[in-house]
Parts: structure tokens; C-alpha cells; sequence
């Protein structure tokens, strides 16, 4: 029975979320426990170090916030900017433009730096964009969500040649995937989301911050109007103060912690090439097919496959036979790419030789069956 | 073992988080579906039925915020106020005091009407403030928390004898356990949590809004700066539009939506009467002892119940005991009353006869132990 008592199981090959390892289920179903219980800040604590190692950072501040990726986002933006101060921001897809209505929300003069969606930022412009600015934060989309593109974030550091720059980086879906090297790339604040190439249930945001970033916002003149996603006020609970904030969501962080140790368990390296060679295998694959990326060969992500739709074929008719006949989950465009392309996620513990497999397999009948000529 | 990996099997009867029921976490188990899958839209719908009736309201903005009730109380406050207008909050409590401090955050002239903690607020005494003031925003807490205050909200409806109110009642320590009563008693906006007399894990904020209150957002200036919190933006989502706006914690939706059908599968009325039964035989319990309670009588809440702790014993070392000698957590004064009470919660799956016997026995045993003379 398809219903919402009984839903069916999903092979979730979109944009997210994604399928969950019965292991961190089952870390769902250990007992609740208080948000000051010493245990419990024993696995707060534990989940910090986790989070750190993932993220490739020493940052003390480095915790879970309480909602989804898009907490994560508000939350940098929310706390680093203050009302009227400029913000570069680089736009090449729909969570760019997420980051730059965001900025603008919390009273930032938004300054754009725009690329095609599917196209890098070009480093030269967005150096220049700054240098002409007198921002000093610059956020960047390292992995495009609605796109497939992979932002290089390797030298953003240059920017600091310039001026003193807070770097912020969305790494919503590349953390537990890609590496990020919040460290060795000089960023300042970053935010991820608890699913996609973390494996968690979705439903936190991992974030960590810089001393740099803490100083700014220490700097403030004011606090940051929200105080759900006040960076220093949770950090007093996450640190030795443990000041209570809100009423932690243990279940959630308990599948968290899980998440992160299968991730170290694995070992990033080998993680990232998991993702690389099933991303690969993939594209081989639609390609042979007859079928196109959108994004070049050298900026892709792992995770998330943009896959342009063949001229004459139905994109909500392909995704619903897919879904309703075969209970396998893909993306739709967003935005100016809505019926342009699909896009398929092949992320934490759904990204496998044998999805890959079954997807190209499935796909080829379907779109043979709609009228498409695999290999032309 | 005592670790993070295998947390004990605390009985939660502090302030929240509040045990859950098996059946609520084997919830969690079911599949994750995507967020546009049309059968966990259907699994939206029904929660969105559910929560009517549980806050007795047929208001259409009814769900879910992906954020613990502090999400849900800014939420509130963010949407609806708007820089520089009068804002009445009663604060007899922590919980008022927080709701005065983020409605300052956003912006509110924030008019305070007090009461000692754990004394009501004063009717007269409100109205006269409301009547002396600009504000058409009243903000009251239901169920104080940090007091054990049940705020009589039955009359809140005579403000509009003044102007025409907007009535936002916290409803986070009350819905599930007492009758809210949103409509019927003219109530504008309400926050709530998962945990506590709802019975599921923290993570979620259930809230609600009348038509009076949207108008009221919708003839806004500017949006409120928070997109996470955005309600209009959000009930883009939950309403027949379903327009993308974060990735739905479908774990945590499928649990709220077990824990609600519990809820009415008991009975509203029956389980508001068992909340009060077992609040009042705890509380005959502790007066037995020689124990004294916060709250007179007539104010208290069934949910959570102010112990004074008796002079000459120590608060932290019986709630430690009790912690790690048994196994029951019992929950702290804030505030001003930090060492004076300690908080008893009887909320949700916790409010049992049993937990109520076992309280009584081991706190009299570990106060007897300590040097306490209970019957005197």
C-alpha cells in the first residue's frame, strides 16, 4: 500500500534527500536522553571532533544547528553580516541566488558576481568585484545543488591579498563527498546539511566558524536579530558554558554521530573516490546512451549528475514513470533549468555501482519506451 | 556502559525532552521519501489535519517548522512584528522573558506586563496596558515553563473590546496535555514542540496561524528578514502550490505524525484528564512528604510541576543522585529560581501512574538520605 502509513521504499536518486544506512536508523532508537544530561554533552562533544575531522578543520566552534541546510545558510549570513555593509556574492545557480536574496534579507548591499548556471565563477572577476568593492565577506556556492557544478574554492585565499576577507562557503552538498578543507582553503564559515554526503536523516546543519569569523561577529554593534540561529548563544551551549539554548534534538544528533563515524570509518579519501568513480561510471553511461551533462567534464560533482533532457521527451512523464513504476527517486530542474535537466544524486550511502546500474538500466527502457533512440 | 554509544535508559520527567513510545520511534523507521513525493505529500496533508485538531483550530496555516519550539516562538514573533511597533508580552516567567527579549530583537517597542514567576498575570492589569498602548500584538505564555504557571487564556478575547488584537499564545509546555483551544478562544498565532504533550522527539515546532494574523503578515512593508522562519514562504510549501523551500525532515514528520494519531486515538479530553490525574497525585505525593509547591492550586499546570526544594538540601546533588543512581532526570530552576525549584515533567508518555509512585518513593529515599524529614 502506497499511503503515508505505509510509504514505499524509495530508491532516492535526486538532489536529496537520500537513502540512510540501516545503522544510523537504528542509532535513532537509542533513549533520548536531557539536553544538560553529562552523557549527552559527552556526545555533543563527540559529534564537535566528528564534524571537525569531516569539515578537515580545527575550528573550535564547529556543532550541528538545530534545522536544515537553509538554517545553515541564514545562520552564516544571518550572524556575519550587518545591516548596510557590502557582500560579494557569486551567483551561478539557484542556491547562489538563495545566498544572495538571503544576504539582501539581512540588510547586506549585495554585490553579484554572476556566471552562467553550469559555469565556474571566473576567479579574475570575482577578484576584481571585490577588489572595486568594500566588502569583506564573499560567499561562494563550492557545490551547486542545482546544478552539478563543482565550484573550485582552492583560491579564494587570493582574495586576501586584497583585503582581510571572511570567506563563507555552502557545502551543502559536498561535505562527506568532495573534500572541502575548510583549513587548507582559508574559509571562514561553511554550512552543510545532515543528508546527502553525510548520510544523516535530513533535518540539521552542521556549520563551523573561524576565529576570524567569531571576531566579526563578536564585532557586531548589534546581536543578530534571530536568535533561533544566534551563533554565540548556541556556541554557549555547545561549549564548556552549556548555557541552555533550545532543547537539543537528540534522535536527529544521535543519527548525526553515526553518520560521521561510517564516514570515518570509510575514510574521507576513499569516500570522495567512491563518490568519483560512481559519478564517473554514471556519466560514462547516459553518454553512451546518447544523452548529455550539462556541466564540463572538469567541474563536476560527484554527488549530484546534471543530466540535460533529450529534445521530445516529457521530463515530469519520465521522473513519475520512474518514481510510480520503478520507486526510483530523480531530480527536476530548478529554476531556468525546470524541464531543461534532470538531476540525479549519487550521495552518501546511495551512491553505489549497483544504483548506477539500475538507474542507467531503468532509464534506457523508459526513455526507449517514450520514443527515445539510446546511442544516437 | 555509560557512554554516548549506549546512553542509558534515563526516565525523562524534567522540563523536556520527555520519553517516547516505542510505536512514535518505530516511526522513524519507515522509508525517507523525497520532498516533492506525492505519497509524503499526503503524509504532510494529514499531519496538517491532525494538528487542527489537536491545537482545536480549523485554521488552514497549521504545521509544522522545522526547528524545536524556539524556532516556532520566533517564528511567531518574526513574521508578525514589524520594525518599531508596540508589542505588549506578559513575563511572569522565563519563557515570557525570552519572548520579550526576541520581540525587542525584531524590532518591537516591547511593552512588559509582570507578574512574579509563578503568579498569573493580572487581566485588569493587561488590559489597562494594552488599552494605554499603540500595540495590536499581545504575547502570552500558555504553560510557563520555567514555573509551572498555567496562565488562565480564556479572556484574552476582551482585548478586542480595545482594537483588534493579535493574540500569540505559547503553547509549548500545554498543547497535547491541556485544551488550547485555539479558536475558541480567539487566539491568533501559537508555537508548540514535538516533545512534551505531544509525545515525539524534539526537532519540530508546531504552529498555527488565523486568517487575522496572515492579513496581518501580508500587509507587511518588507518581508521578515528571516527566510527559514518565512511562513508565507513556507506555506508555499504545505499548501496545494508546493513550492520548494527546504528539505522536509521527513523522519521527524513521520514521528510527530505517529505521536498525533496517538494523541487522538486516546482522546483529547481522556488524555488532558490523565494529565491531571497524574499531576495531582503527584503533587498530594509531595505535600504528603512535607513538601511545598511553586504555584498555588488553581494556576497550576498538569505538565510540569514546581517542587520548592527544602531548605538545607542541596539541588544539584539530589538531581545528580537521582540521575545517576536511578536514573531519572528531573529538571533545574532557571532564572531567578535556580536552586529554589526543581521541575517535575509529567508530559506525554511520561504522565503514568507508575513514574508518579516511582518519583515519590526515590525522592524520598534520597531526601530522607540527605538529611530531610519528610511528613514534617
Amino acid at each position: 500500500m502506497t499511503t503515508c502509513h505505509y510509504p514505499p521504499q524509495r530508491i532516492l536518486l535526486g538532489p536529496g534527500p537520500s537513502n540512510v544506512e540501516p545503522r544510523v536508523l537504528q542509532a535513532m532508537l537509542k533513549p533520548i536522553l536531557g539536553y544538560m544530561d553529562p552523557v549527552y554533552l559527552q556526545c555533543l562533544d563527540h559529534i564537535q571532533r566528528l564534524l571537525r575531522a569531516v569539515f578537515e578543520t580545527e575550528n573550535r566552534v564547529t556543532f550541528s544547528m538545530s534545522g536544515t541546510g537553509g538554517a545553515g545558510m541564514e545562520a552564516c549570513l544571518a550572524n556575519l553580516i550587518e545591516e548596510g555593509e557590502e557582500v560579494v556574492v557569486c551567483v551561478n545557480g539557484f542556491f547562489g541566488q538563495r545566498a544572495a536574496e538571503i544576504a539582501a534579507r539581512w540588510g547586506a548591499r549585495v554585490i553579484r558576481v554572476e556566471a552562467d548556471w553550469g559555469q565556474p565563477i571566473d576567479m579574475q572577476k570575482l577578484w576584481e568585484a571585490y577588489r572595486n568593492s568594500s566588502a569583506r565577506i564573499v560567499v561562494m556556492v563550492h557545490a551547486e545543488t542545482s546544478t552539478g557544478m563543482r565550484q573550485p574554492i582552492e583560491q579564494l585565499n587570493l582574495l586576501r591579498d586584497v583585503r582581510d576577507a571572511i570567506l563563507i562557503v555552502d557545502s551543502v552538498t559536498s561535505l562527506g563527498a568532495h573534500s572541502v578543507g575548510i583549513d587548507r582553503n582559508g574559509i571562514d564559515a561553511s554550512y552543510s546539511c545532515s543528508q546527502k554526503g553525510i548520510g544523516a536523516p535530513p533535518g540539521l546543519s552542521p556549520v563551523t566558524f573561524s576565529e576570524r569569523a567569531l571576531e566579526k561577529i563578536r564585532g557586531r554593534k548589534a546581536p543578530p536579530k534571530s536568535w533561533y540561529l544566534d551563533v554565540a548563544l548556541i556556541d554557549k551551549y555547545w561549549s564548556s558554558d552549556r548555557v541552555y539554548h533550545h532543547t537539543s534534538p537528540a534522535l536527529m544528533n544521535y543519527a548525526l554521530c553515526e553518520a560521521l563515524e561510517i564516514i570515518l570509518e570509510e575514510g574521507l579519501e576513499n569516500r570522495w573516490a567512491r563518490h568519483e568513480r560512481n559519478s564517473r561510471a554514471f556519466v560514462a553511461g547516459v553518454e553512451a546512451m546518447g544523452l548529455e551533462m550539462l556541466v564540463a567534464p572538469e567541474h563536476r560533482l560527484w554527488t549530484l549528475n546534471a543530466v540535460r533532457i533529450p529534445p521530445g521527451i516529457d521530463d515530469a512523464r519520465v521522473r513519475s514513470r520512474l518514481l510510480q513504476e520503478h520507486n526510483i527517486e530523480i531530480g527536476a530542474g530548478l529554476g531556468a533549468l525546470k524541464g531543461r535537466i534532470w538531476r540525479v544524486g549519487l550521495m552518501g550511502s546511495g551512491s553505489t555501482e549497483n544504483n548506477v546500474i539500475l538507474l542507467l538500466e531503468t532509464l534506457r527502457r523508459v526513455l526507449e519506451s517514450e520514443g527515445f533512440k539510446p546511442g544516437c
